[in-house]
């Protein structure tokens, strides 16, 4: 048997599960690469404060295939990553970082190359040219998938490429350019709700230019670099750090591996733990160490710091679903932030009613995760289980079993410096109880304003139609209430349109106004 | 930028997303653990041909942790891999064959090390007795999950281990036992009826023991291990494959490395690419890939060889629900091999219907693939999509919405060389439209037999009433007609008695029989 076993690289491994990474069909697999890019140049334009403006090019390439290119006005990347970047699995500046970003897990555009290269054979592209440089680096990269290691088939530098500065990627798969929900130009266009201080372009490969303009010129701060939280970690996770830990005692690796403590917290937990706190920390036997990790979870500390979550904001939010829905209602929430596991995370969401929203059948769902939109996998998603959960009826919707109905879109988005996938591929968030219940939370309280408005609007139907009555049946009274007081028609009509104004409050006339 | 780049190995990777393992929460991660393990053993004793038996032992460990041991007869492993196998996600003797087995990705049982470790800081104990060895090896392993290699914190030999020969392995793992849908013991179960020939025993918490016997002492045949076939290749393999190729000439390489190319086909197929077949693997250039690619996809050849697949078949299907349920009817049905993406697959239905099978609600499901029980996400399931397609109601069934009711339950196997799991912890398969139509043929096939079945009950029960009813009209009338007819009372009652005999069938008797 020995002699079969032998290591899988993780580039084979998602060759052969490609569809975990969301490119199961040619339809998904050029949303998938258009969304890696879109998503990794945002972030890269964030954190280096430069508004976003991006280019999307998409191009039938002849048979099945398609041609991209996606162009970016961030930084560049640098040279020498170049290559890891775009020819490794698992490799990123992400990962390690409890910080909001969108890419987190070192996979995503590498894994667009790697599918470009299982269905056409070619190498990625990528040109970069780094802000305050005159050259740009051009390489085209390779996985060696047996070994997760990139092949570099070219390299050089080029002086000619329209370039200020900014990374362009072009690639050519097995896809299939459709419109409808599932597409890139549905993709851009919620991608563009929640990041109104992006510009971006798409050209379609029938010639059609479609523009996402900027609405806004301010960039949201950049999400801080936190530390873990005590309460978050797991036994495993502190026995590693513990044993890399540089600090001298265990006193000063709690203060200085955590966030929100300090001398006097690590003191307590310390105490806690029956520990000096001047032990080193490589000296911890296991069962010190599960003491310190109980007595760590049982020392009640402050919540995690909230400027590592950068969410979008009530304002923006119905913004971006005002321009691109013109309903006749919007409501927002942008809930306090929570903990998961340790991870903080914010819930927010907001609610779209009438206008020129789709009046048939199910609500849409707008769901985000970090500003980007999700449109698979609807179903095992914790936006649909809370919406799910929220009896609807109550806010004046109509159901059909739990699935809210009419004119209405519902959004949801979860910020947090990590974000639970049910798959690489990103798709869905995964079904955290706690989570459901702060998105549940955040829809509940869009649906009470969306209520108010509805009961709002069906009391001045209720009026308008008893103004109208009233009016009517005052034009028929007042010659008979002449005849009997020989007080002039007129008067009587005037005096009655008075009593109606009174009682209903607004303009209202006999057989006049708003019938 | 550039320094904050690195590489994420794979077992950080995985421990930050361990539910995409399927260790969401305590009461899966015991049910994930013992499903690695039984799976593993269930393999290695079939590849041996050694009727498995294989002992579950779980105890409460103090805290919300659970310490569990699974010993099977299986051969042992050889003492050089162990430490591999449990402390290096990604490293298996399954990966790499076309062949059907439970494991297939390296993961499994390493990942429950992983949690193991990351919850309760514990190693992995094995012990382990190779066939016709004297000494049991024993091995206590970690993973350094930043380098996802095994460390080793014990290893020696013991002579007092209580084995003929096989595999045990202990751990202690956040973990809560329950009974339930969603449990180690109806995991158990499900393996029962589709290993028949294994015995498996059930060490409960609280001292309960479960056995679950061996009904069958036929091990099925070995699938045997099986090359690509060509139809199912995509271009980027094949460019590795004649990269990495040591045949002499493109038509040798056809031959030797893929199913169903024989001299014959391989000259059709470089004919169409344009080619002599002499040419060396290496020196094709992009564009000859390419043709050749097309070539194969577009000349015609036998389906892959099914020998690779190993079905549990009818009987079996039938004796195992039969054995677990006592239906009132039973059928089943192995479809034909087909083919998705160059995999062979094999689809098997059976339904059960009555007798101890729970009235209320909905169907219950069961759902295997390559004979192993798949609990959770049954919503994104090709089963359950396949089972939904069916319009359920011609086949005898009441639904609500578009879910079967009654007392019935319905299973669905998928047997294959590579089934496409949704996700890493393998609890749900992929939703290919050409495997869901496979599974809707299967099941309508045991609807239909389900259907006469129904019909004849519900006729008989027609006929039942019928005959009561003429029962008491003639004895109701015999005394009338004796009077008219001067004929003994008796008499008439035979003759109405034959007669009823001849319309129905059955034994029928004024007043008497089947009332």
């Amino acid at each position: 048997m020995g002699e079969q076993h032998r290591e899988i690289s993780v580039a084979e491994f998602f060759e052969k599960n490609r569809h975990l990474l969301g490119f199961n069909n040619p339809q998904k697999a050029i949303i998938t690469c258009v969304k890696e890019a879109v998503d990794n140049s945002l972030d890269a334009c964030e954190q280096e404060r430069i508004l976003p403006e991006i280019h999307v090019s998409i191009d039938d390439a002849g048979g099945d295939n398609l041609r991209f290119q996606i162009k970016d006005n961030a930084v560049g990347i640098d040279r020498d990553v170049i290559p890891n970047i775009f020819g490794k699995l698992l490799y990123g500046s992400k990962f390690h970082k409890l910080q909001q970003s969108r890419g987190q897990q070192g996979i995503g555009i590498s894994a667009s190359g790697l599918y470009a290269q299982l269905t056409t054979g070619n190498p990625v592209k990528i040109y970069s040219k780094k802000k305050g440089q005159e050259d740009t680096n051009m390489f085209k990269v390779r996985i060696d998938t047996q070994n997760n290691e990139p092949e570099i088939i070219e390299d050089r530098v080029v002086d000619d490429y329209d370039f200020q500065h900014g990374t362009s990627i072009e690639m050519e798969i097995e896809g299939r350019y459709t419109t409808g929900h599932h597409s890139v130009r549905n993709y851009l266009k919620h991608t563009a709700i929640m990041n109104p201080y992006s510009r971006i372009v798409l050209n379609e490969p029938d010639g059609n230019t479609i523009e996402f303009p900027r609405v806004s010129q301010t960039l949201p701060p950049i999400p801080k670099e936190i530390k873990p939280h005590p309460h978050g970690v797991e036994l495993g996770v502190l026995m590693r750090m513990l044993k890399n830990s540089s600090s001298r005692t265990v006193s000063s690796f709690l203060q200085s591996e955590f966030t929100r403590v300090g001398r006097t917290s690590a003191d307590k937990i310390v105490e806690k733990a029956g520990l000096s706190g001047k032990e080193r920390p490589l000296s911890l036997e296991k069962s010190d160490i599960e003491d310190l990790l109980e007595a760590m979870q049982n020392t009640s500390l402050q919540n995690p710091p909230t400027n590592c979550l950068s969410p979008i904001g009530e304002d923006l939010m119905e913004e971006g679903l005002r321009k691109e829905l013109n309903p006749d209602f919007v409501a927002s929430v942008t809930r306090k932030p929570s903990v998961y596991r340790g991870n903080p995370y914010q819930i927010e969401a907001a609610i779209a009613y009438g206008g020129d929203i789709d009046e048939d059948g199910r609500y849409e769902a707008l769901r985000f995760a970090n500003k980007v939109p999700l449109l698979y996998k609807r179903s095992s998603c914790a936006t649909t289980e809370a919406i799910k959960q929220t009896d609807w009826s109550r806010y004046g919707l109509s159901q059909s079993g739990n699935i809210p109905k009419g004119p209405v879109v519902i959004l949801v988005h979860m910020a947090s410096v990590w974000v639970p996938f049910t798959s690489e591929g990103k798709e869905a968030i995964a079904q955290y109880p706690e989570i459901i219940k702060e998105m549940k939370l955040a829809v509940q309280k869009v649906g009470r304003k969306m209520k108010r408005y509805l009961s709002k609007k069906r009391k001045e139907k209720v009026l308008k139609k008893k103004r109208k009555k009233l009016s009517a049946y005052g034009t028929a009274m007042a010659p008979a209430l002449e005849k009997l007081t020989n007080v002039e028609e007129d008067i009587i009509r005037k005096e009655l349109m008075e009593t109606l104004k009174k009682e209903y409050g607004k303009e209202a006339g006999i057989n006049g106004g708003d019938s």
